[in-house]
């Protein structure tokens, strides 16, 4: 796997007694917020470090505050370590206040063995020279700047003020800087795409209440095939499901997350 | 709400410290393992209890060991507390040995605000009558008495080992005793059904890794309408997307579970 700013950006440094320090950049923003795919990523990576196992299987993240700019600490607790799989908690402060806390549980997914049987395809996308490039601009956040994103037409719509209501967001996946994705950045990739909701209704920032990412496999170098689908927004909570799949047509990862939901102006971009 | 079986075998008794007892009773068993979502219930009253919040919303648990029968501490531990939303966490154990843990958000569900845009309906499922009630028998698990559950006949198929490979479990429920359901009781609706991957393979136990449930709403008294799904087997993992819609159409609850499964014999009701 190449390195790139996904690696220097998500870096860790162990202290004493599980306590992990990383640098909170401002590369990751939706507005002037670090992304909560990015922390995830942060966190799952201490997690990993302290449980010793290579591979984030399954993090639960509860989202408590906003993250800023700068130092954040992670304090990792393991909970259970097993033959195959390990369990940890991970709380990320930063100067006092919780940011989030991470339940997880990680292994080495090179090792998975059982069946596998598949109800599903891959989404069927046009080709990424067919699909619309969600280029940086000042309207647009600056996590954008660190990804090749392609949308499929329909998706791209609302980035024209175009609210179809089949909130499917859909596209092709690379880093901007040409790192391979591995398993300990489908955490970020979960939360990267613009949300799905957009196609639905005009809507301000959309908070993450609860973000869980599952890794099933390590993804190939190459494009990731992703889509991300909300269904139901009921008394303005929503969920956004994920799909990714990587250039062999591996399912690498399945997410969820809740989230809040007003109406309002769109401020995607605004900050 | 009508009280019953399911609050005493989820009474918890509040300690000092916001530390709570429970008894895992042996009436919600799978084999002889208490199953996984009635744990999740009680570790959701605790959660409730101590945020002082009347509904869970976002629960996420990792299981760590398989509880026994018998007395359980709960430990929880308030992460923040804004003016709607509350999280927290919960370990539950017994003698000794963590069982789950869990990250959740709790809140007021009688007070959310905001938009409702359905883009699904509830499962279309034949009437209660015309479906196939899961009844109690030796070969079935004991989670069945507390349930009066009726599939749909395709689902219904796994126990006369059709597997035709449609995972999908869809069928009608009530509790047994008549009690309603309730925010509270949501948590164990997540995991009661037949696991929908009978459908699809010879399998044993298929332990629960990881549980997510999203409360939208308050069920109204009556049958929920429930469809579980699987997708996606790889390489001995799956996930199981939980649907919960009450009798007047509104989608109550969304849930996720990451599962380990193994190839061979039906070991459903062995116990």
């Amino acid at each position: 796997v190449t390195t790139g700013r996904f690696d220097t950006d998500t870096a860790i440094e162990r202290g004493d007694d599980l306590r992990f320090a990383a640098e909170v950049t401002d590369g990751w923003d939706i507005g002037a917020i670090p992304n909560g795919g990015y922390l995830l990523a942060i966190a799952g990576r201490a997690l990993c470090a302290a449980l010793d196992r290579p591979d984030p299987v399954a993090l639960s993240a509860h989202y408590l505050s906003p993250a800023t700019h700068g130092r954040a600490d992670l304090d990792v607790e393991v909970l259970r370590e097993g033959r195959g799989l390990a369990t940890g908690l991970v709380r990320m402060h930063q100067e006092g206040s919780l940011r989030l806390v991470v339940t997880g549980t990680c292994g080495d997914l090179s090792t998975s063995d059982g069946p596998t049987i598949l109800r599903a395809e891959p989404p069927d996308l046009p080709p990424p020279e067919a699909c619309v490039p969600a280029l940086p601009s000042p309207r647009f956040p600056r996590i954008l700047e660190r990804f090749d994103m392609r949308l499929v037409p329909e998706s791209a719509a609302f980035a024209v003020g175009i609210r179809h209501g089949n909130a499917e967001m859909a596209g092709w996946l690379r880093f901007s800087d040409d790192r391979d994705f591995d398993a300990a950045a489908l955490p970020l990739v979960s939360d990267a795409m613009p949300p799905a909701v957009f196609l639905m209704m005009e809507t301000g920032w959309v908070p993450t209440v609860e973000l869980t990412v599952h890794v099933r496999a390590r993804p190939v170098p190459g494009w990731l095939r992703c889509r991300f689908v909300t269904r139901f927004v009921t008394d303005g909570w929503l969920e956004e499901d994920g799909e990714v799949w990587d250039e062999h047509g591996t399912l690498v990862c399945l997410s969820r997350q809740l989230a809040r939901v007003r109406e309002g102006s769109p401020t995607y971009g605004s900050g």
